[in-house]
């Protein structure tokens, strides 16, 4: 196992010039702290509103015999797993940097499982909801369902594609390495792409519930509230993972299991 | 004038390290072009179908008599100066990297200039069509008009602080190397943040126009394909802007600069 690890000491190194001196490590570090405690604290207070929003106005949640109740799963769940999940998985390379990379992966991988996870099921409500109204409401209409499952489309296909060449053992390191910014890419773009995606989402859900959007009520104002830390969630994310001087660097360990030639 | 240009050659020299080795550097630069002509092709598409959109399905442009007709300007002028120009502005130095770095500044102040007076015009537009209409709209209700005119106004912030760093003489070198990771930062997320406002647009304009809109009228299709469109468009300036390899190398005229000590 321990050639993957090489993969990104490899990575790292070749990385490893473009973030800042390491005099001036510390403060970056610093930075990185306030506004990695600041992503959290956005990303909770996201999923704490959402919930507050389809509690207080919309009914709560429900089962497929109510399907007006059973939509509101869907924006619960993305938020929670293709937003919030989505976008913690990403930074724990950066957000547990004194923890072995092997360790990382998985961590990594089965955070998006989770996500992967909940996105999925509220895929299914959604559907529900619109397939067991009376009338039935047509799927994969508007702009947002395009978008939308595209992102999950495109967060689908990345995990295999990392999958395959980051956990499962047999890849060659080039392929590895030539990979590497692109996986980077489209996990940034997905992630993106999801939030575009729930913007949009709460556009439609906002005119389509609210005939007194314009006026601003409660739910309307809530459903804005969202939205701004929705993108202000994705903009540190990006940030976060981006930002070259916050890279973690290898490991004393990860070198000494690169070194050493024997067991697992 | 040429200290400027040191600020450039530092940065430049700064983040070369990242990019790949000199020997990989002829096809990645043919990967360039022909994502930069993909992108250019995406963006001119964009704009006909934006215009096909308004005058087949929106009854063309007007002035302010028709508040209506008033309005079409906004998607327009957003998407050719808000996306297009905007989206231009920030190639312009990957795109025309033999020019010299003096000139490729002024263009990229330039083209903004012109971006951002497209769309003060599209704002003016899109107030009018809700003043003047009968009942007047209310203003700055939507998420849509949130994220969008933060977006605008994180523009223009970038502006002033990118001119004033960057053009007007006199900022010290280290703030200028400081400042640059920021105006990149920025620049970049006001450009997603427009595309997000304009897909939600899209996603407004579509639900409160088309009552069919779930059953996929050509005006839907339409807005749909745009959005998709927008996307792809955002995607390709932001690979092209941040793949290190796609980075402009100095110029022998650059150093030149630097090393002489006379003339303008």
């Amino acid at each position: 196992m321990e050639e993957l690890d090489t993969t990104w000491l490899l990575i790292d190194t070749y990385t490893e010039n473009c973030g800042n001196n390491k005099s001036t490590m510390d403060p970056a570090l610093i930075n990185f702290k306030v506004l990695y405690v600041l992503t959290q604290l956005c990303g909770l207070t996201m999923i704490v509103l959402v919930g507050t929003w389809i509690g207080q106005h919309y009914g709560g949640l429900g089962g497929s015999s109510n399907p007006k109740l059973e939509f509101n799963w869907h924006p619960l769940f993305m938020t929670i797993g293709f937003i919030y999940l989505y976008g913690n998985s990403i930074l724990v390379y950066r957000g547990f940097r004194t923890t072995r990379k092997k360790t990382l992966k998985l961590t990594h991988a089965g955070i998006h499982m989770a996500a992967f996870i909940l996105t999925v099921i509220a895929l299914k409500t959604v559907f529900d909801s619109h397939n067991l109204a009376d009338p039935p409401i047509p799927n994969m209409y508007s702009l947002h369902s395009w978008l939308g499952l595209s992102a999950v489309i495109i967060f689908g296909l990345q995990y295999v594609a990392g999958f395959t060449a980051f956990l499962v053992p047999g890849m060659r390191e080039n392929y590895k390495i030539a990979l590497m910014p692109l996986h980077i890419y489209f996990g940034l773009f997905g992630f993106v792409l999801a939030i575009a995606s729930a913007v949009m989402g709460l556009t439609e859900k906002a005119i389509f519930s609210l005939s007194n959007y314009s006026t601003l009520p409660a739910a309307g104002v809530l459903a804005n509230i969202i939205g701004v830390l929705y993108v202000i969630f994705g903009a540190l994310v990006v940030y976060l993972a981006t930002e070259p001087s916050y890279k973690r660097k290898p490991l004393p360990e990860d070198t000494a299991l690169l070194a050493s030639n024997g067991a697992e």
